[in-house]
């Protein structure tokens, strides 16, 4: 039998699953930003119609997933798993769209490394051979983030200048067992890493240690470097955790400066837009990805893809019981030509 | 190849994972219940020593991890994955868990439906081949439980004669590839299932359908009846939704009256202990199936049972907007012998 696990934290896809069909719903600021063009649907009103922020958040995701199947051109019927997660307490987004499209549900929580999470879970699932499709969703709404985790809206508090923007979007991939890829390859799973800092504005300094961590072991399990990949992109460190992240790289003598970037800075324009730092949420990484990257891949203008999603595990209740930020990242490689991987 | 799907929802595997160690750590309440001999550890105190019922939480799941580690006989870094998840916000128990024990760590959320949830990745990551050994964890906590999703415990609210007692406990199975068993051998995954109810006191009657739902697809799928199984058990029904199962069921044309009881009624004695329609939260399935039913396993005094966590999707925010219950149940059918396997 061929060669499944490689090292202590990654295995290797011996069908790789194929992402067949992706999309990606975002909000009015993120509409306006660099990646406006690769967005399936910009939505204007960031209510998308609802009487809450947590419903709208719930119907971006259900309009990812019901967008990517029908570009995949599968029925909804022929999905066997829907795997999605999200910012809100106990995941209500995903459960709500998952009521509405009644596909065998499995919920995942692994705040903003969930498209990353629900990748890994997914490719094993369909290389494993349980399943032909599984969509892989996640969402994030920048008011009803931050209302949960930070201040209500409405009390107009100052953000610090390493404050980060939530994005209001959601992303979704359909994986299948045959297909034409991108193809996953190979999954690092990530371990939680708290360095200790406590402050809820500050999660790109949070999670980069874990971005870390995660690439490290990457890198160690693969045998692969840096160089490997056309592009390194993590989930939405922002600038603050993507300084972090090429230094702390740096002394692990691994060399980022030529082909890295993160979500968080791809998909504003700081300057013009104020979002400080840049963007985060789980619906960052998985629009970009499901958005911008992925239409990259599928024209050939990056072969090789690692994509490092970056969780904050933190909750309200644990930010005010003093305690510090536990974080997580999951690294997922995404190549176009099989006969390439090594 | 043989074959890994059975029908829409379900599927077998192939090389069934064995439930090589489990423990189940529960609070003193639980402790003076029916079950209390089947426990690996009854904490007196249910702050477990910590400053706040969260972290008391967390204590429990770490506890449970490392007890069922400590029986498996192999060490913590030979555990190739952690699955948990749990009731609280953005799952910290599990989480801050999973950073003390440094296993790369895969988040679910499925609500009181977690154990079956994590079962049935860990099943499917092993029987794949990507993994020797998987922890498979929950838990709840009467106090964190209460407050986060009902009233201040403080406010002394009257409970009705409906609701259930959260079980302050937590329940952890190490899969393995090879073992003697008990052997893990098909799975059905649930969908969302919401037949309108609104009480947050009123689980039982919220998560019956969607037991249901997943009972009659199994049996569909698997061509089993109910007699195949020596002992069917709901996750945290209790009274109220063991009824309503039952009388459902029958109407489905499949009788469980002779095999089927819920892990709700058999954690307390409701008439003795005050705990009304009886025990609920991830920890109630989660400690009865890893203390007393996996004793009964290996003991020989049932060798087929079909295990449906059962889960309530809600949160306090959807609650307070006025949504209704959605709700899951995954089946984990759980076998000693493999030769009887159909």
């Amino acid at each position: 039998m061929a060669q499944k696990r490689l090292g202590k934290q990654t295995i290797k896809l011996i069908n790789p699953p194929s992402m067949i069909a992706t999309a990606a719903v975002v909000g009015p600021k993120e509409g306006e930003g660099p990646l406006s063009k690769y967005f399936d649907m910009i939505q204007k009103d960031d209510y998308f119609g609802q009487e809450s922020w947590e419903k709208a958040e719930s119907k971006f995701l259900e309009e990812a997933v019901k967008r990517a199947i029908n570009k995949s051109g599968i029925n909804t019927t022929s999905i066997d798993y829907m795997l999605a997660g999200d910012l809100l307490n106990q995941i209500i987004s995903s459960s709500f769209a998952a009521r509405t499209l009644q596909i065998p549900f499995l919920g995942l929580y692994g705040a903003c490394s969930t498209m990353a999470e629900s990748l890994s879970i997914g490719s094993m699932i369909i290389d494993g051979g349980y399943a032909d499709h599984v969509i892989c969703a996640t969402s994030s709404h920048f008011s009803s983030a931050e209302r949960q985790y930070r201040f209500p809206l409405e009390q107009g508090v100052q953000r610090p200048p390493f404050a980060q923007w939530t994005v209001t979007g959601s992303g979704a991939t359909i994986l299948a067992a045959k297909g034409n890829g991108p193809y996953i390859t190979c999954i690092t799973t990530g371990k939680v890493i708290d360095f200790g800092i406590k402050d809820a504005n500050n999660m790109g300094a949070a999670m980069a240690p874990a971005a870390v961590d995660t690439l490290v072991a990457h890198f160690k399990d693969t045998g692969r470097t840096p160089k490997y990949y056309d592009l390194i992109v993590t989930g939405d460190l922002a600038t603050v955790g993507r300084n972090i992240t090429l230094e702390l790289m740096q002394k692990e003598g691994l060399n980022l400066k030529y082909n890295y970037n993160d979500c968080g800075c791809m998909i504003y324009d700081n300057e013009k837009q104020d979002t400080h730092s840049g963007g985060s949420g789980c619906g960052c990484s998985a629009s970009v990805l499901n958005g911008y990257l992925y239409d990259m891949l599928l024209h050939g203008e990056i072969k090789k893809l690692l994509f490092v999603a970056t969780g904050a595990l933190l909750s309200p209740i644990s930010s005010w019981q003093g305690e510090s930020i536990p974080c997580i990242a999951h690294a997922v490689a995404i190549e176009t030509i099989l006969s390439e991987v090594k």
